[in-house]
């Protein structure tokens, strides 16, 4: 017995608008009978984009026209105070209006965010919302946050990452008790700087299965389900691994491709090969929830294609399921957390 | 003309002690004409894993007797209190009667850098020394420093961190001008934190090739040459390195022996995939640069082997031929950089 959920899409957010966003749309519709898309932008781009399909899903499918459009590169504040009818605003005031449980956009991570904290609100209890994204590990995933959002954290912030990273990997994958560890540079109590040591205090003194300091290896070992950092080096760190996999891909390939005995060799492990290149295709784990807000919002990455955005939307359409910000809410004001 | 130089080696220190210290250091002798060294430990273990070999190099290679091991764990201040007659303080207290150019040392990080500073002391215009170390990058290395020598660093120490790197990519590799990239969660001018953008205004304002913000995944790109940061930040990016490498080395060993016709056909690509791996061997890369101590002072992985040790005596020869601190040392008093 699945809930009908839906789903505001930012339908001009990222780097190829409609085109990729329209169409990830429809498939997702295609594949989940309990969703409902509420395309929000430009109505007569949408709609050309739509034609022929509203038939397919009558009232599951919606267009809500948006006469503005927030640029990649627009401040933050800018988007905030001078596009109130941006495609972003108005699929956030959809979730606000609880029109949509959910709202997906490729578009202005700062703006999205800033959008979003305005209207939404942060949860009770949250000082600051947070980027949370799935990391492939060697067994799964790992849970990671902040990513971003919040260059200097102080250690209450993080001891709150740590609640919701918590939440979110319980009740997305159900995780039972997930590992929370720190991010740090050693894994001995005393390293790393005061505002980790103070975190590490709380942590140690909350309900969280707390697991210590970790490092940036240990993202990757069956170790640890959440690991939790401040924005600047989460932003660091996960832009590192998309850095490194691209490097030893390019260099993978180059060395099987080097001559032409090399590329027939290489036909032989051509399934494997393959399989190796899904595993790492960091499309198939977009979308990164922004935790700690009243609300689902959920970013895609801006140059996301028809399939990873429609991963994006799948991931929107789990959390909006779970009611991951209800129960976050619940936990940190009952001071009871995990 | 080559000039003779003389290594110190912490031959006691890592993982591995003298079992691969001595070897690598021996082989090191073999192949390095002009090369000298002193083993620095205990005497008899030393002697008993040379012996038969000291014919063979005769004053080029001298044992110097050190009573204490400074331990993987030991807290720095307490090795610098309690073990004076460690073999790490030893080799260090070489480089400052000038009895050697360079110590080498696979052993604890913090007591390397605690003890290296109490003896050698930081260059003139240096406020901390840092760690640095080259990174393979798509088209050969990035120099990138701090690696964790200082979890919490003022805009003024990124800057000599800058002066630093730039010299040793000069120096060390030739880099003309080399590109100076400031690490940072946006490339855009507000973004980050008061740290870097007022670190960002005097690199700015200096006759560094500074080339602005740069992200985690431009570390591996062809766009800078020095990625400069704190490190807490920088210690994490390493780590992480280390650890996606790890990991898609295994993603990808896994598929090509998922079955023994997997293993068959990867048979067929055995010499390219036998290159790939040699890239990546983080072994290659091994001997990190304390910088800004007023002599050279390397730092080998704690459980580097003996080819892996070699390349950081071979890091620490070339530092001392090139003379990088007396360079650093001129830039940064004359307040010239570069």
């Amino acid at each position: 017995l699945s809930q009908n959920i839906t789903i505001a899409v930012d339908a001009m957010g990222g780097d190829h608008g409609p085109s990729v966003t329209v169409p990830a749309s429809l498939r997702l519709l295609r594949e989940t009978p309990e969703l409902q898309i509420i395309l929000v932008g430009s109505e007569s781009v949408i709609q050309s984009l739509v034609s022929g399909r509203e038939g397919e899903f009558g009232a599951r499918l919606r267009v809500q026209n948006a006469t503005q459009i927030v640029e990649m590169d627009e401040r933050p504040q800018d988007a905030l105070r001078k596009k109130k009818d941006s495609s972003m605003r108005v699929a956030i005031d959809l979730v606000k209006s609880a029109e949509a449980q959910a709202c997906v956009s490729a578009g202005n991570t700062g703006a999205l965010m800033a959008t979003a904290r305005f209207v939404l609100k942060t949860l009770p209890g949250v000082d600051r919302p947070a980027i949370l994204s799935r990391i492939p590990a060697h067994h799964g995933f790992t849970y990671m946050l902040d990513l971003g959002a919040n260059a200097d954290c102080t250690p209450e912030q993080l001891f709150q990452f740590a609640v919701m990273g918590s939440v979110v990997a319980a009740d997305i994958d159900g995780v039972s008790r997930p590992r929370v560890g720190l991010l740090n540079i050693g894994e001995e109590d005393m390293k790393g700087n005061e505002r980790v040591q103070q975190a590490a205090k709380y942590l140690s003194a909350s309900p969280l299965n707390y697991i210590g300091f970790v490092e940036g290896n240990d993202i990757f070992s069956d170790e640890v389900d959440v690991v939790v950092t401040d924005g600047f080096t989460g932003n660091v760190a996960l832009k590192t691994i998309e850095g490194v996999a691209k490097m030893i891909g390019g260099m993978l390939r180059e060395e099987l491709t080097r001559s032409s005995i090399r590329k027939l060799g290489a036909l032989a492990s051509q399934p494997a090969l393959t399989e190796f290149k899904r595993r790492l295709d960091p499309r198939g784990y977009n979308g990164a929830s922004m935790v700690g807000l009243a609300g689902v919002v959920i970013k895609s990455h801006g140059n996301a294609d028809e399939y990873s955005f429609g991963n994006a939307i799948r991931v929107g359409l789990i959390e909006a399921r779970k009611g991951v910000a209800t129960e976050i809410s619940k936990l940190l004001s009952q001071g009871q957390v995990a």
